[in-house]
């Protein structure tokens, strides 16, 4: 087990008519609100008026409109909100793209330059105000992390940015504000879950124990659950368990300790920096075509595992063929819940697979659990055409 | 899955080496320390002298001689050492005794009446100084948790006092310092940490799935490295997998959204509170008997769960010969560790049975996860001896 340092500041308040706790929670932060939201889903579910009805003691700025994979644009529009009303809290009402737009804000509102700057280094990143978080839609672990990804659509770039500052101060999740979320972004949602189990999973650290094992539960709930949801939209059970999973799987918890190294992820930014696709989609379709990729002697037997202890696979079977089958699973089960799983499915054809691999390999694939090359990520993309 | 409030803010710095960032933390907390251990095994080791070097520019005042299962004496005169020296923190180094310790002395150190007072009434906690700890021992978790149990011989109380408030600040968890730690109390606190996941695993509440298998890769974790501890003291990789379980298994990760209903606990604490016994030794010894006796039709499925998930028991075998099965594994691994087994091999006798099952029962057995009344307990105990 590697060295590290745990340090999760989040408080969930987690559960049924968790939004009771709303006001008490914001006006402790303090007077002037900046209220993050996406479309109007939030209208029409009774969220809005639920968050409305909390606030009712405070100065409300609203911020509507933040698009899936969300552009830099409302970044700045939301950070000049918080400059001209003296925001005190960022709220973020929504998924991941609300709340991560959200973070930039926070950290915007205090920034002389562009938003953008921050997004490209880091370091310059000051005060952030606080952020508290409404989820409605179990995916990014936004909710707990420190992780904002921000696309610039003018400059095709879809860039994460990561800082201990970004985390949110509280979080509110309720497992029925998912009830509404359709079958087709609960099946994304679950697979981005997934892909973040697995970034985490796919390391070469031995003696993690632990976090290894944590791994492996976290994807037999979302193995679980994620059809049951599908099936059930209104499974308590199935909702929670999945809302919960997506915190845990990105907050630290499964990666303290070992060295994890993220492959798929930077392979998927450019497939949405170029074609605003859903996130999770782009991930499952990708996840089996890296696996095969990188499948090897070197890496066979954490392959094993994950086939043993996540797919119930045979162990006294032959290794390759636990870690074929165990591939198969993962694609089969993508499929199953509905998700297209070949980049022509979802528009994306040849034209920009040569940029978009140079991209991915420098910005995370090179430095990832099997390092790839420009050659390598192009490969991957036509096996997934 | 219950509702629940998540909130864990003890910060911790994991590994080899870290109590290099000793001198940084306590500083920032203030420039008056209390510096609490127990007896000379760490100036034996070299623990005292690094943690004396971290502290080199601050007011150090020392309480040794702490003893295990901690008595209240201990913390009325670190109580008094706090206000007479001004204390800004106090910084336990050692196994839970020394850190339950310092946190009521962390807390009664602001209270005017006597100490005893707070573990009776833990409203009557007011301001508590920040706590740090260096852990030495892996097994109770009070390195991350807001529980202390302090005891009180001249009344034969043992008892267990829980608040936010009392949870550390920073703890510093290097496997390393558990090298020295002998095989019987390796077995012991492997014993203590099984416990404590076992009091969270056996509950009720449906659907708390992933708690559940979290809890079950925790149990997995000592099954595998209690026994490699024991047989090579200078196993990193066990060492530091047992460290990060003995935090895990108590912090709340496993327990929140479960109804947890903690039974061998209060049993326990009336054994040693009247038999100074090891803690974890008492607990191992009552498990497989408490398992025993809560068997029944209402129960038998949780104890399949464990059975087939924790100890690899064949799924297909009639439920109650999974369930025994389990048990008598339970029972094997503690016996496999060098636990002593039955009440009279640790100099208990029928004396005082029936006024520990009175209190066991009052104190908590009888909220337990099956409700066991004087009686139950008294049946469980002399099934021990």
């Amino acid at each position: 087990m590697k060295n590290f340092k745990y340090d999760i500041p989040t408080k969930v308040h987690f559960g049924k008519g968790k939004i009771s706790v709303l006001g008490k929670e914001v006006s402790a932060l303090g007077k002037s609100v900046l209220f993050v939201y996406g479309g109007s889903s939030i209208k029409k579910n009774g969220i809005y008026d639920q968050v409305m009805k909390q606030l009712d003691s405070m100065n409300v700025i609203e911020l509507s409109g933040v698009e899936p994979n969300p552009k830099i644009e409302s970044a700045r529009k939301g950070a000049q909100l918080c400059r001209e009303n003296n925001i005190d809290v960022v709220l973020a009402v929504g998924g991941g793209s609300v709340i991560d737009c959200s973070k930039l804000i926070a950290a915007a509102a205090s920034y002389e330059g562009d938003a953008w700057d921050l997004v490209l280094d880091t370091s310059k990143i000051g005060n952030v105000l606080p952020i508290v978080s409404v989820l409605t839609l179990s995916a990014t672990g936004s909710e707990m992390d420190g992780f904002a990804v921000i696309s610039n659509m003018e400059t095709n770039d879809k860039l994460g940015m990561g800082s201990y500052k970004l985390k949110p101060t509280v979080s509110i999740l309720d497992p029925e504000y998912t009830y509404t979320v359709s079958a087709y972004q609960t099946a994304a949602g679950t697979a981005d879950i997934m892909s973040h189990i697995l970034e985490s999973y796919f390391h070469k650290e031995d003696g993690a124990y632990i976090q290894d094992r944590f791994a492996e539960s976290l994807l037999k709930t979302c193995i679980k659950y994620g059809i049951m949801a599908i099936e059930e939209p209104e499974n308590y059970e199935a909702r929670a368990n999945l809302m919960w999973a997506s915190s845990l799987a990105i907050n630290g918890l499964i990666s303290y300790g070992t060295d994890e190294g993220w492959t798929v992820h930077p392979m998927e930014h450019e497939l949405s920096a170029y074609y605003d696709i859903t996130h999770g989609v782009g991930l499952a379709l990708l996840t089996p075509h890296w696996m095969e990729y990188v499948l090897s002697e070197d890496t066979v037997d954490k392959f094993v595992e994950y086939g043993v202890n996540v797919w119930n696979i045979d162990s006294s079977l032959e290794k390759y063929s636990i870690a074929k089958e165990a591939i198969e699973k993962t694609a089969d089960y993508f499929r199953k819940m509905g998700i297209p799983m070949t980049l022509h499915e979802v528009g994306i054809g040849e034209e920009n697979l040569e940029i978009m691999a140079e991209n991915a390999s420098k910005r995370g694939a090179k430095y990832g659990y099997v390092s790839l090359s420009k050659e390598d990520v192009l490969k991957i993309y036509k096996s997934a055409l």
